[in-house]
């Protein structure tokens, strides 16, 4: 017996890849998918690759809600409320890869996007939904805040050591470069191939969305309010995040003790690979899987601990980790659906 | 109950594949891998991406055959006749990979490979396994010659107007264009990237050796001997072949002739995916997929059918269509292990 | 005593890149340039890798006429002729990047374009100005139209051996490969990051509108008429066009005569470079260079001369033959502005 | 009257660019070069975009010091010393691109490079010269070390904050992006071209040997001992370093004040081109050239001045710097030989 899933928002780039991991997932199926740009086209009319392997045809969002069980919303913020508001009222679990959710106190909503949170008990209920820190939380919810990329990479890499109280709360940096799926499939200037390819750069540098989800989740593992210097690049790559984060070390700390704190936290997480001492994360070895990697380096020199993680931004950066949240909130393994092997190549 | 397989030369870029795409085959099991380059190591401390996911250590190529229902080799030309001998003497069932049993002809062996059939027998029970082609052929028998890259995706997109007499048999030409994972693992200046990234040649024009292959098959479907002109290319990406294959029609022949061909010849076969008039056949469509995706575009100006296929070099040219053979052989559904979604990016 | 040069349409590749080629000739200096989509602004706020060398602000069509004795349009196609018309009645020298004047033949004009020629006269007067080939028709013309980036690749590689009358006339085939700077600065899915990346694909099959262009040349050269085939396909890098040409040889030719005739024809071409036997052109050796590498290679086995042709498609096939033409009319030497060598990497 | 210049190690690729640059330099002219692996060869066999335009041919090094009155060595770590000492026995100017005379303290090269100091004169005699900061040293030395690309970016993003005293001495961060010429010509399975497309990767992470070279330069700027955490990461692209600068700003310190003491500090040098804010320092903008950007960005949240350089590796932060340090040394303009504008893309 099969879960009834839909997706609202199933062209973009987002939307397109839980579509794929979708179709192979034991305990699932899509029974219907909309879109607006796309309406009435099927998806493999956009997406060339699925022809003759995926038979669905864009409805409108209504569909979607009446079909499904689950519904995943792939929108741009600030387009979700709405719906997440139409889902609790029928019942259904209403998975958000958009941003809408996210942010727990209103002000910062306001401040960084620049809108309002219009039902306040939805979004009292909703959970914030990064599955290795706050798993509990997550189960027996309905309204599902699925992370966004940099906001899953960058906590995971520091998580350990902030909760460990091993590292200082001040001075945090994480300087992360993201592949270019992160922006989308709308057409820019900066995703035109001749300009990004063989080009790198910085970008929203110190101002990105990110930045106050990244807070929100660092203080909760700190138990206090923590401020990070957050600094996104883009990749000439098409799928992954490397985050390279800087934190001083507490006084007297040393690499074992970091060490252990990582092994302790993540021992019994499937997805989240601590790499051995000596080996570098890279974002070209979790390329279209749900895996985390993340490598730890201690430079003595300056009494700094640089935590790098390596994601992929499309999978565990956002659809990926919006099915292990589906996993986890209708009981199943959370695996499920999630457990390719990564090509060396 | 799963058949037990094995992998020598499991660190090459086909092994791994072989190696990765077994994970998630539901009807065998890894029983051993080999090596010589890496014996004793685990194959996760060559490509990292399997880290924590393949529990494999590289023994060596008799341990393999011996805890192993089907063996599959990854070696290079020369190399695999005396294992091929060992595993017909154990009545075990033998992928071959490489050349060596791939042309049917001694003589041709003699010139394009500079070496001799040991066990001419051997040779003569050994089948050359492209499904699509020559199905019935296969079954049934235990020494499997695996195609080559450029000779899987050359034949594929001309079989049907070929096979149909629609056209002429002299003056085929076919322009290849090749992911650099075709060239292996090993370094060289070519696949140095620098040299490479940002480049694009011809390499062994008029002379490569799947030359011989491509003419083999070419022509028991025509009946007759073929001759044809074959250029490969480097693309500067990681996977995938892009054949554009030039016949002469025959005179009178018409554009729904040559789609109804075509139609007719693929109705049945999964793995060709046939695209509607105006589309045009893409690398990118089929990554990490074992399907082949053929355009048909005819030039009325000068008569001329333009079929054009392309496949991952690495899974319909070498791993994939290997365990689509092991599943033929076996009588499992031929699809097994090999029913992914190429991704859309 | 310096030139001075305008340039029509400058924010777009070409012009942009004759924008940069002209900054370092020695005998021309830019006098004004235009853009309808950035007049106004300055050419280093499109393109900040010029921030600080090029002090040039966009200005409007009429004025770049005013203040220049060489007028460059690089224009989409269609809007040249009446400028073309007022730089003639104004005796100045009018270069066109576009395909408004490229075709003699009106009926081809309309056929290919959907447009007609306004002013029969200007028609007639103008030069196809392919330097290598065309070179003393284009001294003392004034209405000079500039071939396209395959028309330049595809005739080069063919030339000698037309002329020579060495090859047979029919079932002529051009495979080309384009960086996808020559699809322009417009943004586009198929220019989209993720979109190409990785990707590789045949485009306008048979049905590109350089067909009839490239076919003028090679009637010119042969005497009567000749028809081709030709497929362009998108290469995932910014720059070179590699053209594969297949051309039958006629009876009893040899390997000598053809690189004979290959070296006769050139010997006195700089920016041709014909390769020694045993090298292949590449898109890599040509890079930022007005050279067009061309290699040489016979299939003895079907009788065919396969003669390959790498140039920048922006340079060879746009800016720089265009700086060429202007230095053959201008009794320059025609190498000024254009001798550097192309980089290693 | 032209210099003339001898070139030790001309088939690397800092070697290699030397050449390139060299050939349109106004004031010099090659007379030599040597390779060790190359000796007898044309560098136009190693590099075959210099076909035709390049005439010279790899002689020994001894060959090179006697025709030349100007010697750059692009020698791996450790062949430098007595190369040098030849040429200052023999008053020739000798322009070093490896790291023997760039640390100026015995015991740092020893303990980074486990290398000892052969002539200790020498080294006294030696002048570390990146120009934008010590100018005035270079002039009338005869034994220069040129910087390494890193310890040119570095230094060149966050030189003005420091000399004017408004930040923090302590905490500085650099985090490191290098295209993949950096690691030279030599093959690694970390440039081979599938492993390194579509991947990225920190390495060397706090122990990379620029580390001291950077901390020596800083120190002079500001009159006392700094050390700093340096994270290096291996980009797939073929040029360009972006180094993004963290810096703690002293209490009070405006973003005003930080942009006016760029703005002195580097108003007279042609070759660092500071962005207005708000834009991006990017590798696509200098590519080829010998510029390096600086874009400036305050996160007032956290009171850190981020400080990203671009610089082409193998221009400005090898041989084009190489190129520079010689113009100074002949008392030519600085600039001779190094003005083109980057290309657009």
């Amino acid at each position: 017996m099969k879960v009834k899933v839909g997706i609202v928002g199933a062209t973009g780039y987002a939307g397109t890849e839980l579509v794929r991991l979708l179709m192979s997932h034991e305990n699932a199926e899509i029974a219907a998918i909309s879109s607006v740009s796309f309406e009435g086209k099927a998806i493999s009319e956009v997406y060339p690759s699925y022809r003759f392997l995926v038979d669905l045809t864009c409805e409108n969002a209504d569909d979607v809600v009446e079909k499904s069980e689950v519904i995943f919303a792939a929108l741009p913020h600030g387009l979700s409320q709405e719906l997440a508001k139409t889902c609790f009222d029928k019942n259904k679990i209403f998975i958000d890869l958009g941003a809408d959710f996210r942010l727990e106190n209103e002000e910062d909503y306001k401040e960084w996007y620049k809108g309002e949170f219009i039902y306040k008990e939805l979004h009292n209920s909703a959970v914030y939904a990064l599955p290795e820190l706050f798993r509990e939380n997550i189960k027996g919810k309905t309204t599902i805040a699925n992370p966004g990329c940099y906001t899953t990479g960058v906590p995971l890499a520091m998580a350990p050591a902030i909760k460990s109280d091993l590292v200082e709360l001040h001075g945090i940096i994480a300087d992360c470069k993201s592949g270019v799926t992160g922006a989308g499939r709308g057409l820019t200037q900066g995703s035109h191939y001749p300009e990004l390819n063989e080009a790198f750069y910085p970008y929203k540098v110190a101002t990105h969305r990110h930045t106050p989800e990244i807070e929100q989740t660092l203080s909760h593992l700190a138990g206090e309010k923590v401020t990070i210097t957050f600094v996104p690049h883009l990749l000439p790559v098409n799928r992954g995040i490397l985050s390279t984060c800087y934190l001083k070390l507490k006084n007297g700390v040393t690499k074992e003790q970091i060490r252990t704190a990582y092994e302790d936290f993540y021992k019994n997480e499937y997805f989240v690979r601590l790499l051995p001492d000596g080996q570098n994360a890279n974002i070209h070895d979790v390329k279209y899987s749900n895996f985390c990697d993340v490598s730890l380096h201690i430079d003595e020199r300056t009494g700094t601990l640089i935590a790098v993680s390596a994601i992929d931004n499309m999978v565990k950066g956002a659809a990926g980790q919006a099915i292990q949240n589906m996993n986890i909130v209708l009981g199943l393994d959370e695996k499920t659906g999630l457990t390719i092997v990564p090509p060396a190549f």
